[in-house]
């Protein structure tokens, strides 16, 4: 018998999570059954998403049970197979949660090659954050050359990805972050075209002045009051995929007025402006090869970057979280549990 | 010396526009220089975008001037001609505004056919607001057989036009009028599979009741409560083509909370929809001709019908457009002026 450690759900959070919302259990694990593998995880990822699932609105995908694991994309070691696609040894991208081992299904696993690119990237750059920029940019933001971006969180997996490739396709790329450290990365090993710390004072100003065209593009992650400064920055026929509003995640009524609803629409009229909201699942299946084709190419040439930020032990996984849903890890955070 | 009777924009409107923001005022036209007409107006075009030129805000287009004559297009006859494009006695379609005569550059008037269609249509569902209900519904709004529309106004010469398109198309199509004679238009006349009263006290549940599978298109072309009561009933991926914003035109401050952007903003995240505003014009060298090609086929098959509501005599005109943003017309508003 094996026995997993697990964090579970212990009570939905209203506003901002804290650390009675989670609980850690052992779980024994079943015996393996023919189809089947035993996972040993070596990292979870953790992404705003996963403030979502832990209310029981209706989103896009069903809330996690109060008492279920937490859910979570992982990179796994094969401890066991009964499965002929797999053997021990093998590393694979899978979704076993917030949870050290795990017996699931072999099929719809995807195993990874370590000599290709560190292991842990599966859960970054070239996994799901990094194919939200791809397939977002792409397909919504339709960026053409000499045209001006903007993206928040820009020193988060997705943002850092949204800002490389639009300067690889002739953009301007214009980076907001949280504080001096994300501002001088971004344009200092980034490569952004100017950077902008959303904490100071003069924010606002700051961002009219890095955008002297307009925006075309507004890859939109967090909402709030970066949303605010940029909208009367769009130009017309700018693009606004948005595949995030980490910023509104925690709010836990309806919020006081005035009601910004009619003038924010009235400008989606008068711009001609395209809002889109998206799921990179949409895009699978369409471009999922060519991203893994393109990324690791432009990773490979030094012209994409990427920086991890990595926690130590399943059980930090809980602080680390709200320290994400606050802006306070610095690039992909990461739980390393093997 | 020919003489043209205007109206001028006597004030900007503080909310709705009353009769004393026009005035009335006497012209005399200049002689004509080479290559321009004189023509006299037959048809004046009365439409919603007129509320936001009178008001001085940055929009898409430059606001009248006080004392300018308020725009609009029109239908003229060429009373007189100094271009050998255009004789004595054609009829064309021209931009001439709210007056009788007008000296112009016969360059750029488009010459009609009145063999063809009544010379009024090319105002309404053979002019431009047809196009915006073709080129908005075809272009943004992807239809797909099977799939449900909504669209307010739609006895309007917009949204008449949208929702028979869209069962040509193979939709089911559900309109939104006020009063129970706009209502009864749409199903009996018009054929739309299900038609409203925005003003019903159950407005909302019968609503929901009439798109047993959901919205995946809203044409919106008024805003304001309508809007609310559909965006519930949007399915994932739906589009939200934005042409006006009727029910918003007139309100002169910020609006009371509380703030209903935020939970606005969530629900394109969480449901992957489009918003898209646009204004014909983007459209019109793509597919204009096929819209005079395709939408003067269905008139002539029968397969779409349309309704205009004919006001005599241009002194008419503030009293008439005063009633089109309360919805007091019937079908396409014009002035006959000739």
């Amino acid at each position: 018998m094996v026995a997993s450690t697990q964090i579970v759900l212990a009570s939905r959070p209203v506003g901002a999570p804290t650390a009675a919302n989670f609980r850690t259990e052992t779980a024994e694990l079943p015996p393996l059954a023919d189809g089947q593998v035993l996972l040993r995880t070596l990292y979870l990822s953790l992404d705003p998403y996963m403030r979502g699932r832990m209310s029981a609105a209706k989103s896009y995908a069903a809330p996690v049970g109060v008492g279920d694991v937490m859910v979570g994309g992982t990179v796994s070691e094969v401890l066991e197979s009964r499965d002929p696609g797999l053997a021990k040894g093998d590393v694979v991208q899978s979704y076993s949660g917030w949870q050290t081992h795990q017996v699931t299904q072999a099929k719809g696993l995807r195993a990874l090659d370590p000599d290709l690119a560190p292991v842990s990237t599966a859960l970054g750059v070239l996994g799901m954050p990094g194919f939200t920029a791809y397939s977002g940019l792409l397909k919504i933001g339709r960026p053409e050359e000499g045209q001006t971006l903007v993206v928040a969180a820009a020193s988060g997996p997705v943002g850092s990805a949204v800002g490389q490739i639009a300067r690889i396709r002739g953009l301007r790329a214009v980076g907001i972050a949280g504080g001096p450290k994300k501002v001088a990365y971004l344009r200092d090993e980034l490569g952004f075209d100017a950077a902008i710390d959303h904490r100071a004072p003069d924010f606002a100003d700051q961002l009219r002045a890095a955008v002297p065209d307009g925006v075309d593009i507004y890859f939109e992650n967090v909402g709030g009051a970066v949303a605010a400064a940029v909208y009367p920055l769009l130009n017309t026929y700018a693009r606004v995929p948005v595949c995030g509003l980490i910023a509104d995640y925690n709010a836990a009524s309806a919020q006081e007025g005035p009601d910004r609803l009619p003038a924010f629409y009235s400008r989606i009229l008068t711009k001609s402006l395209t809002v889109r909201g998206f799921i990179q699942t949409e895009f699978v299946r369409e471009m999922y090869s060519d991203f893994l084709r393109d990324m690791s190419g432009w990773i490979a040439q030094g012209r994409v970057k990427y920086r991890e930020d990595i926690v130590d032990g399943l059980e930090r996984a809980p602080e680390a979280f709200i320290g994400l849903l606050e802006g306070r890890n610095f690039g992909k955070l990461l739980v390393r549990t093997g």
